[in-house]
């Protein structure tokens, strides 16, 4: 796992050439976003400025260490570019995201920057979404109820529970469906947002403007076509 | 307004020949739903036995006070009958609820139920919706982002207040959107749907099995042709 570490860092060195001084920034959870903020804050250190909107607490932790200026959405509502990871990218670059529990914020930070990139290395490159659980958020009111609809779909959702039951941030629970390889996510998407109490899922549909993926001996950064 | 009331209460007991002893409702709010439940209190006294799932605190006490025994999704995932009250209904049966703030659980408990039989007064019916500011449930995490792309759909979303902002059952905000006429209530529903951050809206589309309209000499039952 050592050298899945340095791809990381890798990848997180590479997202950070996307970003101008002045920027502000979608600041992702996970390790690749964590060596994206130390490459920033090797920057901070040359005099740049970085405007950081983070997507958790950890997060921002980080990000003030090096000295990225924390700001939200009262602030602003538009953002330069957002960096983050992802559980799945398939061949279409739509995303299985959430798997940290994070994934409301991580999709409004997403969807309120100008361009969303992707930071992954290898593992996380799939034909088909599905391997790894799709996440969505249910509100508690009813919820035996709206996961006996999403367990209609054939989705297997597993309440997520540590000690207790998992909340997130936002005081909701955590569906996991182990519902096996997803055929056609901008549809599934479409279904779930259409059942009451669901808040969102972990799918990010047709939201990545490009996708830095860390290989072995390479970093290749796909562009997806719009 | 006396006769307003008069008819509301006609309304209720009209609903009530929808109910059969035994039967698991979902019930609503406002001053219909309180006449529903008096007239299934004076069958309760004649020995018939209802189980209710509430909307809210308030139709929890009312029906405790009747008689009918509370349940919740914990040990029903379907409800026989749900009924309701609705801020507008339109030509085509599509509604706008939530003016009383539980929008969410209305939502989840209607698509609860094998059947939704909406009761309202005159008052209510519309030829489009829209004259009645249309709730919309968000997170509260980068709401000012979330309202912007809501204001941007030339909604007018205003934060519910009183003293401080108010808060739903599931600790989430409303925004009252006095955007107008709606010409396409389906379509606007999936627009919003599709904004992270959005919960819920007050749009309850093809939802309704039967609308029961109060008149000032007569009461109508239009049943939704499917």
């Amino acid at each position: 796992m050592a050298d899945l570490e340095m791809i990381k860092r890798k990848v997180g060195k590479e997202a950070s050439q996307f970003v101008e001084s002045g920027m502000t920034i979608g600041l992702g959870f996970g390790s690749t976003a964590y060596w994206l903020i130390q490459a920033l804050g090797e920057r901070v250190k040359n005099g740049e400025i970085f405007y950081g909107v983070p997507t958790s607490n950890q997060t921002a932790e980080w990000a003030k260490e090096v000295g990225i200026h924390l700001t939200d959405f009262a602030h602003v509502t538009t953002l330069d570019v957002a960096i983050d990871g992802a559980d799945e990218v398939d061949e279409n670059f739509q995303l299985i995201k959430g798997g940290g529990g994070a994934l409301l914020r991580e999709k409004i930070v997403a969807s309120a920057a100008k361009e969303f990139i992707v930071i992954v290395d290898y593992t996380k490159i799939v034909q088909k979404l599905g391997a790894f659980p799709l996440p969505i958020e249910i509100i508690p009111f009813g919820y035996e109820r709206t996961q006996k609809q999403i367990a209609d779909l054939g989705l297997h959702p597993a309440l997520r529970k540590e000690e207790e039951v998992y909340l997130t941030d936002n005081g909701n629970y955590i569906l996991d469906c182990d519902g096996g390889v997803i055929e056609n996510p901008s549809e599934l998407s479409h279904t779930l947002h259409n059942i009451p109490g669901v808040v969102e899922s972990g799918l990010f549909i047709d939201m990545a403007a490009k996708v830095i993926v860390g290989k072995e001996d390479s970093i290749e950064i796909l562009d997806v076509k719009k």
